[in-house]
């Protein structure tokens, strides 16, 4: 089984995401790289669109509907949200897929709706899918057809609060996230706010409480919570491309000190990975992941009694999207998780 | 009165706040720079340790006595803590002080000691120093001989705060401050953390619950409060030269609604030239202030009823350090208060 | 004369060279902003456009048509290339215009036709036009009605090499400019290659043997070596967002030693407020000429014998554009030429 | 042969260089790290030097003098100049050495002296030494026991010139090389113009005509040409970590056009893995070699006739350094050559 190679299709590969997917793809053992596909460039090769790409033999670039979904395995969906599903409605069903978009993370319609403003095009695929926090979900990915990877934003965040919320250590109805991202967070479109000239030597805050990442959040800490939650999420725009940290302010129970949490995360990611505690006292520091699927954690003291912060970092484009799909993959496909996964961050 | 020049001199000028202190002395029309101090690099001429300062005329760079203070009215001191409170505590009576360092902040004698490590060398003046946040103690500046220039974080975070604690608009008992700071506020020194390699294209918290301005931003919302009070304030250093953005979090007293708090900021700053709130759901952006003496200020819903977002940026450097100083000069010598501010921010 | 407002229309307002050229002008005590123009924008108060112009009462953007010129001076002329020269040539006469576009700045229509890729429609300006490189066109600025402000390059390299080459120092037949640029110098328009995470940590060079400014410094040089020159003009794109350095190699002419060159310059620009010569040694440095309207020149000895290295930096907002806009505004209406242009780099 | 794991020590393994062959070397089927060094951190675990080199299994770094060299079966060498031959001298004969340092790379003991300020420490060694070009010196490579590795610029230039040099395609005794690189160039060690504050938003050349790595330079044009070249080299220091690019300007020689330029390029490397020209008028970007061994070479027109400009990029810490001592590591242990060098470049 491990040596088999998965004949693979990159739906929607012009964006950084497909990029990154396509750079650990590359190195994969068990991914052979079989369509890529780009609506608005149609009939380039890759290299047109990402130069350091040229030169391993890549297919060209062709239209969603000119795959021959007959001689593939897997999809990988890095298409925009609402694009997305209807694609991946229409596929065959011998097709398992990875969706690295939006769109079936919520497992609620309404709340689809809600936040993406239009009703969904697969509301039965929507309830299949399973959300591939993969460290969380690991069993519910092994076996399902559709892969619903977490945003960047979630990814973070949930990694570094589900095991306590679970275990009850924190009030979850109170719960503050401060996220800052670098750039390559936007995407490839073109924004007046992306420009190396805006975003460069400055920072703020956005979509100040109603970014779509935070229902995503709520959804998962409510069914780790066992109650309907809302959570401040607030998001921040960094002038650096990758990483992403997240900086949670808690509460703690009665009766919770600070070393609870950090030993209910050492001891749930025990044996895990692409998931570490940094050293006591020692902040997680997004150079330290960037282009690896590792995520960084670490726990402290607030000032006010009673309080805590927990902090993870992560490379937004790896773990926070193409790593975490492949580390999918590997599940789906009973690989090694850490297949392809191996290389280190690279730093500085 | 508004036309006499002062003749001044700068004390510690080798730091990043000493350059911005000069950048705007020089074109301050009531500001003669007599003394330009820096005992490492006594001797020099100021373009050698900045080289952007030379072709203006100034002195040559003596030991911090050598100054001949018979020959100068008011000094800014920029030496690093300890130090300052030495050379404070030994100038003539006639000498009005801007201290821009952080020894005169705290009022306590004990927070300080248990603060910085070490007992306050001079006590009382300690007793007499008038904290320097302008908009809020513009009266006592007036009047004293010793200023202690807030330091940036606290700036940003209690122009924020300040009014709505003083109102009861929220619980100041549970106030977390978010804050992001671009890398001169880490000053000149050499730190490997600092450097570019290490700095750039990544982020991290750093002294998390135990930075120096919390007890300083602490000692200021407690009066406010008039209750003593604990904050969680969580630094973060973010790929950038010069801004800083504060993110505070807070749950809003009974019956208070979010606007209530903008209303409050509003009508505090409705006449001050340097405090602005953006407009209606615009982020304060460091960009929109780099260079300038102006805080941006905002407020937003939280996703959790009951809570608020309140928002500020400016430039660590200016409204953070230097320009508040010369703010405060003005102040001392009944001038116009924006003389020598009234340069916009440089953007991009 | 020098206490008389000029009333001001800025046409093209809402580019980086027209953010940049209001910055200053607002500081200006002889410029009266009564008319901002951006046909795509009109209507819009221009803090819609650039937030840190907020609090100014500048009036709001209107279309180019709709100036009233009648109530209207002079005009700085921020447009694209093409639109620039139509809108002029239709201005009522009275008006003087400071064109920051660049289609006044080459003097033969069929150059002009050439390099922008169509004729030029106001051809007998052009031919009025007085090239807008204020220390070697000052007596012809003063005069005229239309001055045609150079590109950012072309100053920077003008700048440099006119002096030595019009004393015949160097074989001006064999002139290598390596020109490197931030970001601010491709504009506020939406391209690929100026988002964040395109340009930041990555450099390459753009437009090699190609770029628009090339005909224009050939030109120069041409008129000032009283021959036709062709010139090598390389430039780059660098990650950061003010700033732009030339370093250019040369052969000096028989008998000609690096000292000439450098005693040349110091020489040439003696008097001038806004050129410098570096100390002995030091390397011009855009940093520290950020935000002004400061040139750093120097000059080197090359490894190659016979041969020299010349080197200038300059922020290409200002001294490239705006700043110089606003010195050659000086010169016309018989102001010190300082004036609204004293502001000291930002640094760091 | 290829499955043999060399007992490996990597001395002076603190720096950034060291870093990168950690990282580098951790996924080298072939490489086992058996001893660290770093005299100055001798006792720490490398997670405190390189917290991302953390859960690796690394052994604790220890002193030069503590390697244990019997069970050691090939060094990289990391250390300062002038270090690097003492430790190397005192080798045992049975390790072979991979040095990253400057100290083997010049041939004549004289201009040794007169480039480093000290007369050689291991005159015979230095002699012995092969220069690690690979693509150019693979076969001396393969049988020696000490490869000195090229300079980062030296890299990057040879690469780019020494097949049109050889071919005698350019006048090399006139020759331009403008080189641009990021601040990871300039080491992990503490100085004020490295700092992210002094360097970032800014640029400028530095040691101009008096760089280190210009005789390295000369010393392989001139073996080339077989005559003794002096060249033009002037590095610049640019606001990013990672990545190098050289601009070289050259005159064509007699009958030769740009095209034969870059046909000669193009054979020379057709089936190099790592040296790749960019499509017809594509130039080199830093950003899409990032992280990997890679290096993109071009070759465009000169606006003057008889003139050609020479393009090159490449990540000084792989290709520039330790990706290039690694492809050297397979070349002495006679493995496939991209062993361990097959990650694609990081981008964005």
């Amino acid at each position: 089984m491990t040596n088999q190679k998965q004949r693979t299709a990159v739906v929607g590969a012009s964006g950084y995401t497909g990029a990154d997917l396509i750079r650990l793809a590359l190195r994969h053992p068990n991914i052979d790289i079989r369509a890529l596909t780009a609506n608005s460039h149609a009939g380039k090769p890759i290299a047109q669109v990402f130069p350091h790409l040229a030169n391993h033999n890549l297919p060209t670039l062709i239209k969603n509907e000119e795959v021959d979904w007959d001689n593939i395995d897997v999809a990988f969906c890095g298409l925009p949200h609402a694009t997305s599903q209807q694609v991946i409605r229409d596929l065959p069903d011998h097709i398992r897929v990875i969706d690295i978009s939006a769109d079936f993370r919520l497992r609620d319609p309404e709340l689809y709706e809600q936040t993406y403003g239009s009703a969904h095009a697969a509301p039965q695929l929507q309830q299949q899918a399973v959300y591939g926090l993969t460290e969380h979900y690991r069993a519910e990915i092994e076996s399902t057809r559709l892969v619903a990877c977490p945003g960047c934003y979630p990814t973070a965040a949930l990694t570094l609060l589900l095991p306590v919320v679970k275990q009850g250590l924190i009030d979850a109805t109170d719960l503050i996230i401060d996220a800052k991202s670098g750039l390559t967070g936007a995407g490839r479109a073109l924004k007046q706010n992306t420009l190396f000239a805006e975003a460069g030597e400055g920072m703020c805050s956005y979509a100040v409480g109603t970014h779509r990442h935070a229902p995503e959040i709520e959804q998962e800490l409510s069914l780790a919570a066992d109650q309907p939650l809302v959570v401040n999420f607030t998001p921040h725009l960094i002038p650096m491309s990758r990483g992403e940290l997240v900086t949670c302010y808690a509460r703690l129970a009665e009766g919770v000190s600070v070393s609870d949490c950090k030993d209910t995360l050492q001891k749930f990611y025990l044996n895990e990975p692409f998931v570490n505690l940094s050293p006591d006292g020692v902040t997680p520091h997004t150079q330290h992941v960037r282009g690896s699927n590792q995520v960084s954690l670490n726990v402290f003291e607030d000032r006010i009694p009673g309080r805590v912060i927990l902090i993870a970092a992560l490379d937004n484009l790896v773990k926070g999207s193409s790593g975490q799909a492949v580390q999918n993959f590997n599940v789906m496909f009973g690989l090694p998780e850490t297949t392809g996964l191996e290389q280190l961050a690279l730093f500085p």
